[in-house]
């Protein structure tokens, strides 16, 4: 299929195209650039869903259950589940990612496994570039959701509108220490597993933390208890997460975050895209494996190197 | 202190100098690598040990006695605790890390916490700086300890000579799943905790996955049962680790790694250098302003002004 019929395909709908982009862009195809571009305007209507949170929290879990209540609620949805750690990609392989198979089933929901595959900062470039194209499909609510809670992680969440951080009760201090940096980008709080013991002293310790945060601005993140399993508090969540949706929109907050989210990626792109072009004409030559070994045996250092290729580059670049 | 001074003080064993050269570093401070610069030719020395696992598998215990261990067989450590997760940096924040402070009365032992400061990929390039001065300090021995378990401490501990990866009898599945991307890595095993039940369990499945792993080399990684809390089964660690070190050595393996890692850290280094010096140029400008509200707005989009952008760039880089 041409560039064209591509986009053409994923603006009609056609999944098939949808999930053939969204290849190309993990494989780093030339022609996702050109099909991204094309989709550009047809973007901006989704609402961008991120969640993360500890190892066992159930995301997983919340996840299918807030599906199934966005469609209840007429939304069409389309998920994105985010592996910085695996190298797979493209399918449900995680026991955790048979459940979401029942909305396989419904045609007006679209799921996506991400996984890592090349450097570092790869993985959220291409996930930002694939909430991209299912936007421009058409759907409603777009949810991404990661595994673990690094930082490739707070960047992946860091694309969305509103991002719901989960917490179960009585987790350790290890997993407290880990979850401190991912804390302060919550815009919803979940303590799922509300049936564990300790699920309301976990409220009040997330509500105490709240209740010093400096940076508190006009949205005081709610903290919602929830049993993923039984789908008990689910309703409330999807509630709050309108709620949110209406709050960014009223003050004027979601305009700011896309001009902000707009810069951002452009130099998340610029990087990519420069540092691509210059690995491409050096990579292979004789002077690049010379200095290279050179470096290795203590003769030269990487940082007077590293300066000098640069140089080099961007002097020749007219030549 | 001049750049020459600082460099001569860190040579010397000036721990105060070794800290504050750490900073500059941190602190993306252009004095940071004319002073690596000059130091670089006294690298190459230490043994660099990354230790990382899931949270609560004791890693901050592990580390400590190890040092213990390596100091009683005459041996001086450098220890940096990366926490991709936190803002914060320079101290000792976490309560685990407090037990390490036994050591700070040992001026044979340095310790740094290094937290996320700034951007992707900032992180990996300063904690890989930080061990660079630590060994040309003088240090036989760096321990790279991370907490979390994503992408980014992938990247710090490949870092490593000896990646050592920690696990607990009894972890669950949704962090079997997450510990899938750092299996791979793993030069030696360590099962934490050994008083608890299934631990000889957890030994038999880890080994069970090392029988059919495909891409096993010359280096079979051993399994560990320890309880770092009493110290069992630290000296059999140390051992291992020294083993592992001899390895490297007589197959040739420790200077092919190396030569790896020059690659690695000068195409790191070229990528961060000519994107601060885009960045520069661009940030601030009228014609920088307006591109990202065009974004924003959909009248443009990020991927056409990125090429726009960069081909500016290049082209009048000479004017």
């Amino acid at each position: 299929m041409s560039i064209d019929d591509l986009v053409e395909a994923v603006l009609s709908g056609k999944r098939r195209a949808l999930a053939r982009v969204i290849t190309l862009i993990e494989n780093e195809d030339p022609k996702a650039d050109k099909i991204l571009s094309a989709l550009y305007k047809h973007t901006g209507k989704a609402h961008v869903i991120g969640v993360t949170g500890p190892p066992g929290s159930g995301k997983s879990t919340i996840v299918t259950r807030m599906t199934a209540e966005f469609r209840r609620r007429s939304k069409t949805v389309g998920i994105i589940c985010v592996d910085p750690s695996s190298p797979f990609t493209g399918g449900a392989l995680l026991g955790d990612r048979i459940r979401m198979q029942e909305h396989t089933l419904d045609r007006e929901v679209f799921v996506r496994s991400m996984g890592t595959r090349g450097h570092l900062g790869g993985l959220s470039r291409a996930t930002s570039d694939a909430v991209r194209v299912i936007d421009a499909f058409g759907k409603d609510i777009i949810i991404v959701e990661t595994v673990g809670t690094g930082q490739s992680e707070v960047d992946v969440v860091e694309l969305a509108h509103t991002v719901i951080v989960t917490d179960v009760p009585g987790s350790g201090d290890d997993i407290q220490a880990i979850k401190a940096g991912i804390m302060e980008i919550a815009d919803i709080f979940v303590v799922n597993k509300k049936d564990l013991p300790g699920a309301d002293k976990k409220v009040t310790e997330i509500n105490a933390m709240l209740d010093i945060d400096p940076n508190m601005g006009m949205w005081r993140p709610p903290v919602i208890l929830t049993n993923a399993n039984t789908g008990e508090g689910i309703p409330e969540l999807v509630d709050k997460i309108e709620e949110h949706m209406r709050f960014l929109v009223e003050t004027g907050l979601l305009k700011k975050k896309g001009l902000e989210r707009s810069k951002e990626e452009l130099e998340q792109l610029m990087k990519y895209k420069l540092t691509r072009e210059l690995l491409m004409k050096l990579q292979g030559t004789p002077e690049y494996e010379e200095a290279i070994q050179k470096i290795a045996e203590r003769i030269a250092d990487p940082y007077t190197v590293a300066e000098r290729l640069i140089l080099d580059f961007l002097v020749k670049f007219r030549e």
